[in-house]
């Protein structure tokens, strides 16, 4: 117990997981060497821990017993803690290469839970929560059910498995069946967390069931997407070579899941604000892992554009301001989700809805065009330019050497287009894309929410008042 | 001394100086009712501190003397501050009708010279911020000068009096000449503080020159625009019958400042660095004195909406939040502003000056598509509409009751109509819509202080490293 | 009968109509001179027949009777036809300083008629364009109904008044009630053609009506809208002081129609259909009528740029950029519009639908940016400079001489100053900026018209071939 | 001679050329995968003009000898000309996947060559594009020399082969250094046709040269990109595991060119001409060869959405109309280039420069938006999902199918999710994300050249008459 380090994290991955890769079953996930870069990867939190450079964000202390835990699994309490919180998710973001570092979502669904659950579950989540801290396990956390048909609610489906359902129910536990989509770090989690997807009706019960499981449990069976699958040339990708994400296909072939790990179970009422409660939580977490990102989006193009030369010229500063006032408008809202953050009666600081969703909506929007501007500040040599292979060439590198260097040699100057590649063509760079709107919920989602969070009594008073319908302006 | 009355400020302004309106004279600028809806509409700032609903927020109180003074006219020492000084400004102009309070600019331009100044105009600059708060002052800050050819520095132009300059210089003082474009309260004002308008280099020296100078002052010629001129029915402009701001050309014939009053003279050094600062103040004011109106846009666009019946519809609702989005992006780039402002050595503290610029970007580019939006809303009815003389015409009055009653009776749909085309069409909508794009520096000016300000080195480091060409992240 | 004289036009306007303005009745449109204005600009169409320097373009032939007619009178019969008519409509507008010239809007309508009505309606259709032709008539058309609940059909509405519907049915003719609103020219036309607004269901019979009448038709009022009224001086509005439209809510009280100028009645299968087909003629000639305004919108931005000093800043530059290809998309898109255009049936040359729609789109969705580059580079003075009074006056005239010169004499840099404040601030821009989202149909109904005309056959068999779904890639 | 078939193309690259591919040197281009993907794409060219489906567009008789000739290697002589071949473009680019066809680059700066060249230079080119169409060539274009320092002219370059240039001159030719980039079709193509890439001044003499050699020439060297190079299962990648170009950093290492295929040298006048009339051309065949690419998004998205299941929501069907909108602007401004085009004295007809910047210029912005729009219909799918390897494996096809299965069977929803996946993620979707910026020229490019062909007169003179500052409107 306690912290563990990345080396426990990697063992403890070895546990009989029913695990799909390209096809094939896959039974050590630490010899497949895709694979295995998603695991260091995910190390990375683990190292933090450990890590003198690091440990005063990463580390709390359990100001009773002294105890060292994740400070992921600390709840927030204030606007500090959040912005706190925010930095860390932040700084683990930048050692994964501007991916999810691999306790961020875990943490943001148990704040979800102990928000919103009430009675035995919510005792059950505390434990629950309790012990993630103590053993600091990584929770994938399956929310997004397959769906089927669109149009229909989970009972309307043809196929009742499309959406995640209690088949049967004894007196020790619940039997799941159904699949969850685009599950991140379903293969390389310790357990996984099940939430609702979406609100639900009466008629839903069966539906609306949240629990955890270890990774190994009988019939779970995660497939894992093949995306971005095979080596690459670290000098070709200095990111995604060494920084993955995986997700799974999480299929609940009869699960069996005794009542202590049950948090919801046909409670349909809780459906929707345990879904909700979490998206507030992760779109905060969304926002802060994505400044890095942003960050090097900026500095890649003010350093490609210095290494091509231009960067004095009028449209490439026009350019540059564009990318900074974006970059910089993401921050300030999310800053400012997390000072506007509000204790709850459970003294759990929520980042305010409103602002989380401006934030997350205003990256996701933003990012296609500013992708475009930092290739228009790269210049085609994204795609037609030499590969790593080339580079370690004796005969071909001084031909490299000499014709690609610009206002910097050629090493540096290929290196940043090269990172600049990684982000923003190849597998990766369309990863990120996809993530930007998908991920953490859809564009259309983050605008209902900033609709409906939005308070719009003081605008109407006041647009009556300057009308002359109202007698008083505030 | 002390906080004065409106009316003893409506009777200040009766003290000879020189006015010209539409092509005349005006000695008394109380009697012309074009010019009085002005004063009257500045009158409120007096109020304001006379009125329980307001005096929390208005009045500050000398911890030493006891003595009151006009907020405005307080120092602020912290971020908190800040948030208290835009909370200020923003009930100002919605009680303003959604435009500046009168005594806004002059205490940013007051704030700015105690920033930035040194040596005995310094210790000049702090003995009239003194005698204005003391005295409850109204300032207008004359800082465009008239500029004749935009390519040319001060000392390059054909005309010398195309920037403010210093002529002659007395063991009593210096006597000015040039003149000041669109001086905001240059009609209404006590006295004027003058500002150079940009950076100056070594040959500009009589051009750097800063000061204050009562509005009767002798060869201070007040040009009044007619912009808007004419009174109009109350029905059809709701809030630009009762509400208005004057600017003037603003002339100085040779006039004579006594050294008391000058503030800057020649020293080119501090030309930039003054503009700048009450610059930054002044955005601050600006972002914070627009807060009204872009509310007022949401709400009209939601209560039009309604009246007209198409509230739930899709497009609609799309529309409402795209208001919502911008409104709230930038409220909370202006909280973020104030939040950063940091205290300098002097005690003052200064909003963040990327993030006040960033708000007022974000304001000033959007500020056209949310009019549109509006409008669509609100409907071909705008610019089609009856006529307040038409709503008083007892025969022509049910006629409208009949055919403009939608979801909502004619009278209110109607007032609703007549304050939104107030906003956004005729000559207050105009006025709006360049203020939106001029008033307190440009659009490329903003833009221009955002990448000086932007700290760039995180963004460089993290791309750096990310593209392995260097060691650490941070 | 033929060609009328713009005098003769100007008489036949005394014909008793009842009208309606600033609440009072007015018994000659051409005493008051507000009205005035607008009379005189719509003369400017019958001046151009008689004109050498337009005959060529305004005046038809009869190829049998070698009768002279109006050219907006001939039915296009191929796209060059259509080439031809865009031309005319934009000479029109020009002389008439943007705006439609008066003789536009009829001539849509009346091709609407002719391409969709069927049996007697048609027929009664066609002998009322010869007739209009034949006196060279000006049509007000009256489209839109006041509509009471926008949720609600016609036979919804709680006033079964609030869509204009036919209350009686006789051997003779029909009596019909109700009113419509904004309807251009309303009061200074020759007769008014009244079209549905909408599609309509079977319970609709009542509303499904179209036919003509005089102006002076007993039972028929205009009550003209009283916006921007009151007389501007010339030197302040360049064009708006010259050029003017009236809109009038057209109110029908039991007016008697004879069945002579009946071409619809109880159809409510033609009714979509004919305001459908009114609308893609009439949006062809929105997207003629605007490319004078959009030229000017082009030109003003850099010859005031010019006159301010600073055409060649890199900002200005892109600013000119910008505004270009708004106003060449526009205009290209008209032309492709016209060169799509197919013949119908009846030899009637119809504009493609799909991409009128579009070019109407691409106006009305960027005219408002535009505005803003356009303020943007034209600066504050727009709205903080002297008025024609005080050029007018010998003691301010020589101030203003002095500090208002750029790089152009303030002559002229003043003139185009007011010029472009009278097209983007004041009356006349506002009323510019909500034609360009509502007239001739909202943003809404043109994207939703876009979608329905769009031939989306080839996109989806191509994406299918790319997916291999498909055989066949064409 | 004459039309040559697809095996005789392949045949011909086997010449000796030489090649260097990830780091080695390639001795059959024929005999490495990744490169047989790029040339058996490439004969698609040379099947259309031997399949019926497609001879009638593609082939073009010598009226007098009745020689069969590639349709691109037609001289368009009139508007209906360049129509042709716009569509001719654009369905060799369906076919080949939306990318080029193979000699669509050639035949744009062979057009360039006889706009522009003159005297001897004329001459040899005329005799050049004469033989290129009887034999059936392929040309690769190299023109975007390495740069170096992008602020210093050509002869300013510290490196003075950072632009290709004549090292030597003889009786019998030129003797040639320097190296060209990102060179289309280099590796594949059958003989190399140089261009300068800008214009030139005095001092660049040495710089402002043009000339052809085949492939095999002594002293060129070709470095294929290593972009995207590896194998994929076709189900993964189905457009790109069949089509692919390849772009080559073209080495001239003190190549020979004899004087008969030298068509520039030492002109510098010409240079910029030369440069400009083949980007008129090739622009122009940008944009006839993205339509299938703007169809394909369209499509795409449509499809995906009722695969979906959500095609009838509001928000999907505004994306969609978002989408139609962007494609068929640029689908009507390349229609408008052409048909604006206008024969030169030389009997070439070139389409309008201005229109054709435009289409690109829409294109270009366009293009990422486009993509974050289709992404957002089809779903994290796109990178979260199975690969070709899971759906071959018996053991998990069920398992997919059942749980993929929405509005469609999960065969066809995955097949077009794999599509969208290939053409918007992944090496092939950021490859069309850099095409869309960078080639054919930047966006700046496009920018600079749109105002420089904007025909601003009548702008101006519109303007002013508005203004009252000039007599006549026209």
């Amino acid at each position: 117990m306690g912290l563990r380090t990345a080396d426990e994290y990697r063992a403890s991955l070895r546990d009989g997981r029913t695990l799909w890769y390209r096809g094939k079953r896959v039974d050590d996930i630490l010899a497949e060497p895709d694979l295995r870069v998603a695991v260091d990867n995910a190390a990375v939190d683990f190292e933090m821990t450990h890590d003198d450079a690091h440990r005063g964000l990463a580390v709390a202390t359990d100001p009773v017993t002294g105890a060292e835990y994740h400070a992921l699994y600390a709840l927030p309490g204030s606007p500090d803690d959040l912005l706190r919180r925010s930095r860390l998710i932040e700084i683990g973001s930048l050692l994964c290469g501007t991916i999810l570092s691999v306790k961020d979502v875990g943490s943001d669904a148990l704040l979800g839970l102990l928000s919103v659950l009430e009675g035995p579950g919510l005792e059950r989540a505390r434990a629950y929560f309790t012990r993630v801290a103590a053993e600091d396990l990584v929770l994938a956390v399956a929310q997004t059910d397959v769906k089927g048909d669109r149009a229909k609610a989970p009972h309307e489906q043809p196929d009742p498995d499309h959406y995640l359902r209690i088949v049967h129910e004894t007196a020790d536990g619940i039997v799941v069946r159904g699949a969850k989509a685009h599950t991140t770090f379903g293969a390389n989690c310790d357990e996984f967390l099940v939430l609702p997807t979406r609100a639900m009706k009466d008629d839903d019960a069966p539906w609306a069931v949240s629990f955890a499981v270890p990774a190994n449990t009988r019939g779970l069976s995660l497939y894992i997407s093949s995306y971005s699958s095979g080596e690459h040339h670290p000098w070709d990708r200095p990111i995604s070579s060494r920084h993955k994400m995986l997700e799974t296909l999480t299929v609940f072939d009869d699960v069996f899941v005794p009542w202590e790990h049950v948090f919801l179970a046909r409670d349909t009422r809780l459906a929707g604000p345990l879904a909700l409660a979490f998206v507030d939580f992760h779109r905060f977490t969304a926002v802060s892992y994505k400044l890095p990102l942003l960050d090097a989006l900026v500095g890649a193009a003010a350093e490609i554009a210095r290494m091509n030369g231009v960067v004095t010229a009028g449209h490439i500063r026009e350019k540059l301001t564009q990318l900074v006032i974006y970059a910089e408008t993401v921050r300030s809202l999310t800053e400012s989700a997390a000072r506007r953050g509000k204790q709850d009666s459970r003294g759990i600081c929520r980042p305010d809805s409103m602002t989380t969703n401006l934030a997350k909506y205003t990256f996701a929007t933003g990012f296609h065009d500013a992708i475009r501007i930092v290739q228009e500040c790269a210049g085609g040599l994204l795609v037609t330019g030499p590969g790593g292979e080339d580079w370690d060439a004796p005969e071909v590198r001084p031909v490299l050497e000499k014709y690609f260097k610009a206002s910097a040699p050629a090493a540096d100057r290929l290196a940043m287009m090269k990172m600049i590649a990684d982000l923003t063509v190849g597998d990766f760079g369309g990863y990120q894309s996809v993530l930007a709107v998908h991920a953490e919920g859809s564009i259309e989602a983050e605008k209902m929410q900033i609709l409906r969070e939005y308070d719009g009594a003081r605008a109407t008073r006041r647009a009556r008042w300057l009308a002359r319908l109202d007698e008083h302006p505030e």
